[in-house]
């Protein structure tokens, strides 16, 4: 059996890190699906999705490396030729990844306490982002 | 159902960060599945996959981001034990990771509009390189 | 058909990176499973998984990588808030990710010769770190 659900989310345009558990768990419970996992996919070529414990301490740590990784200020050959101004939004993107899988056993997502899974929106400007949640199993 | 096809592509040995998007979408179209993923996968130690806007200007700068993190220009202990000269190859394909997955919906890789899925191979000398693309789902 | 496995393994605190390729593989093989793949994860907020060459010199070049990435005597937010000193740790796991999908084809597991399953356990004090493998296909 495969499920599949989308949901949207507003970002700022400021490397939004939102906490997005909560969609992803409410879908598990209610697909029906015992045993399985979840894929949670980002389409577009400036957000991705990981897992972190999802408090502002932590969150602004992550912020902080993902700058140290692809810095805002220094010059990017994408913005050169299409003027986004958002090529250290492509690069951390990348870096980062559009999808995730996580465990269902026993009709519930199986997350370790602390982890929470976020979408990352690294682009420039405010987005509505699209979610794609797909479980499968039985 | 689960359907699996192999191809190879021929890479340079220099950082190479190729599309094979239109692979994926073409058996993907093919394969019959209408709701599900895909999940693509790269043998070897010296590769990777992700998603970027292919366009020449943000390849090169997630080259750049590659290169700060993890230079081609520093000692390595790989090297300094085997010789390969590709420590640099086996730290980038582990720090981006060899596999990824992409919902299909309605018959169709959901992607966004300016989001391809690249092969990057880090290896220091050509290679032809497997591309597993497995697709479940009804 | 969907078959899950669960392990655990010791870690000392001191971003273990450990080879977990033999226990995917010996499940992978006793599952029954011929075509699909295998979902591996982690659960926990301060650790990752991912592939490497599983040799001491590749291994310590990662950690270097990871180390110039979030580097442990930088301060961190998080242990600013809760003390617990693993601020590193959080930002390393969220980087890298808690999630792989590998191939199975013809009842084995497709990775490159010198490819390997690696848990890496980037918190600062000693775990008993569940793995979670999951084996879906026909």
């Amino acid at each position: 059996m495969i499920e599949c659900f989308e949901t949207t989310r507003k970002t700022s345009g400021g490397t939004d890190i939102i906490d997005i558990s909560s969609d992803v768990v409410a879908f598990v419970r209610k697909c029906g699906i015992n045993e399985g996992f979840v894929v949670v996919f980002i389409p577009g070529s400036t957000a991705a999705v990981t897992t972190i414990e999802y408090e502002s301490g932590a969150v602004e740590d992550l912020k902080g490396a993902i700058e140290r990784m692809a810095p805002r200020d220094i010059s990017y050959a994408h913005d050169a030729r299409w003027g986004d101004g958002n090529g250290y939004s492509h690069v951390r993107a990348a870096m980062l990844g559009p999808s995730l899988c996580v465990p269902i056993i026993g009709g519930d997502l199986i997350l370790g306490t602390w982890q929470q899974i976020v979408l990352c929106d690294f682009d420039n400007r405010p987005r509505t982002r699209r979610i794609l949640i797909q479980a499968s199993g039985n």
